[in-house]
């Protein structure tokens, strides 16, 4: 089997490993439930269908009911026992509210013994919602803070305040029951208290930010809405597990595994990169240079998002771009290859999830008269990449937990 | 003991083991002389002084003779058995074709049983010459090559076909005794052949490259001259060990031999780290942040040169800026720290070697009002590492063998 299958494998089991389904079954495979108690299942996001699927093959007939709340069109059909409702995305709709008002009804008269088991993906901001100022005003506010630049951190401390759902006062209505969280995490590094505002986690800004923020934006404001803001966030909650699943960091160890079952040596290096993709393209030939000749093969793995600085007019993504700068830096290394996609399958505006380099490519490109340094500079790693048979195809892939980027090396027989 | 000291004795030891001196000496302990024979030693370049008095040290009487041809001011003093020759650096003069001659005159009339022990550093395709054509033709020669922007492999093809002593000619002149080299390497993944024009070892361009390249750029030739061109250089030499030493690959070696020993699990990544600096740092970061809470203490090092986009105004190099901003990526980290140095003692153009950064760094810089990404837009790495105790000062080190980095990582206690 050659290196090229090699990283198909690994490649493979990364992104088995990400699937929501795959990682929502492992996640619930860490909780327990108490036995004679009640499950109600409460799946928010744009991955809320699947994870509800997931948990009801999981578990069965132990979630006595639930709700799914996703986007418009993201719902394929129905689950026995489950209330599916669609809502807008990215801004709530009078869909989201009843949708959501749903959902509190349906964990209230719960007792100590049950569990809300809540099932939480990215877009659940927006798809979970319950304001406690009117719709319009809501709107009116994130659009004040979105003009004038508000961060992510700043804008949730808002927002927590103007909701009945969000910074973990969901939670708070779901007692006396317990409350677990699977979290479905698809930004790098991000904390739960951030993942969907944290319906079900602490909060971690408080009045005192809010008010901060409102004051350095000159926020027009209700005299109902600053009373919001000065209304603070559940302090503490009753403990509950939150397993946060599906991240980087899990298709990280999946391509660990699989490298180290195909006789790799593998070590994550990172699953956090933030640089420039080309830059990073020449860091991995710089190690895979260093390696040349061990005597074990090897596999660095190394997740994350990197970026890359749009100078010129060609196609191409990050991923693409990083593929490519690495094949010049591993020209002539025999037995080695450099892969870099994306997880949803989609790298930049293309149909390719990334790019796949190794040894040979960079001669393959000179003997199509690519030059790789004139691809770079002009953003066009695409047709760069099409010409040698260097293009990651892998259609959508139904998650979306940044990238990967994998170096084999393998030891020569 | 903080990690500070930790980076601190890693630094130390890396430099220590890159000297000159020492890595001459560590080659040298790999050779063998033939007992009986003679040994003479012929030592070019900027190092030549060092490299000789290190040979002397190591072999003392057994070494007969030698010359030393160093740069005008390299030569600190006298050393015995030895002639010691200054002569014209960048290019070559008078005083450089007569002790070339000496130099060759030393190894007639040796045997079999005897040794040319070369020591070779930098520097040496200037001090070591006796060109086939006019000096004042060598001269211009050299200058249409420059001036057409030939790169170093084809302005290499022409001049060592110009030279009595270069593209392993020289050590053909040593025949028959056999001829042994060390070669300081203060070039990033630099050949043998290419190092000093490789006057002992076999040549990798052809006369076919030294035509197409007079043809390619147009060059004007004496007849005398294009005749050169078409006098191939020895195809192939009689066996003769060569050893490249004081490489930054050593450097690397030693800074992972000496983690190592102070308890961290320590691993070379590269020796060849082509990149931004500032993306380098992110990089490392990065993998810092991957690793916290590790139940082993660990040491990424690489070695290598990394490149600064200059933007700003500010005061700085390469080795700061990486630092810096490792600073921000591993701000808050226990027990992590980022250090990067020139293995010269001098990055740009500071009096500093390189910069150092904790987790604690970036709130030392926030407490004294010091924008990290301000400093890093403004090329202004110097002042900000100043103002907390985070710039590397070694003075002159005595040698030049490009960066180290290295991230620790301490196991909390």
């Amino acid at each position: 089997m050659g290196i090229r299958e090699d990283a198909q494998r690994v490649m493979d089991a990364a992104l088995r490993a990400a699937q929501p389904a795959e990682a929502v079954r492992r996640a619930l495979r860490q909780l327990e439930f108490p036995a004679g108690g009640r499950v109600v299942a409460v799946a928010v996001g744009k991955a809320a269908f699947a994870m509800a699927a997931a948990a009801l093959e999981e578990l069965g007939e132990r979630i006595g009911r639930g709700i799914v709340i996703t986007k418009y069109g993201h719902a394929p059909g129905e689950l026995p026992r489950f209330v599916i409702r669609e809502a807008g995305h990215p801004s709530p709709d009078g869909n989201t509210f009843s949708a959501t008002g749903e959902a509190m009804r349906m964990v209230e008269g719960l007792g100590p013994e049950d569990t809300v088991l809540t099932l939480i993906s990215g877009g659940g901001s927006a798809l979970f919602e319950s304001p406690l100022v009117t719709p319009e005003e809501l709107q009116d506010i994130t659009r004040q803070l979105l003009r004038a630049g508000a961060d992510i951190r700043e804008t949730n401390a808002v927002r927590k305040r103007l909701s009945r759902v969000k910074g973990g006062r969901f939670a708070l209505h779901c007692q006396p029951a317990r409350v677990a969280s699977v979290l479905l995490s698809d930004v790098i590094g991000d904390p739960p208290d951030v993942i969907a505002s944290g319906p079900t986690v602490q909060d971690r800004t408080t009045c005192r930010d809010a008010l901060a923020v409102a004051k350095k934006y000159g926020l027009a404001l209700s005299a109902q809405a600053a009373e919001c803001l000065r209304t603070e966030t559940p302090r503490s909650l009753p403990p509950g597990p939150v397993l946060v699943t599906g991240s980087v960091r899990e298709l990280c160890r999946a391509a660990e595994k699989e490298a180290g079952r195909l006789g790799y040596r593998a070590q994550v290096l990172t699953d956090s990169l933030v640089c420039q993709a080309r830059e990073a393209g020449s860091v991995l030939a710089s190690v895979a240079r260093y390696h040349q000749g061990s005597e074990e093969s090897l596999a660095f793995i190394l997740g994350g998002e990197t970026v890359v600085v749009v100078r010129g007019k060609g196609r191409g993504g990050r991923n693409q771009e990083l593929a490519l700068s690495a094949a010049e830096g591993i020209a002539g290394c025999r037995d080695t290859a450099v892969f870099s996609l994306g997880s949803d399958g989609t790298d930049g505006p293309t149909d390719a999830a990334g790019g796949y380099a190794d040894g040979d490519t960079a001669a393959k490109l000179a003997a199509a008269g690519i030059s790789v340094h004139g691809a770079l500079q002009d953003n066009d790693a695409y047709p760069a990449l099409q010409a040698v048979g260097g293009l990651l195809m892998t259609g959508p892939t139904g998650t979306n937990v940044n990238d990967l980027s994998v170096l084999l090396i393998r030891r020569h027989p």
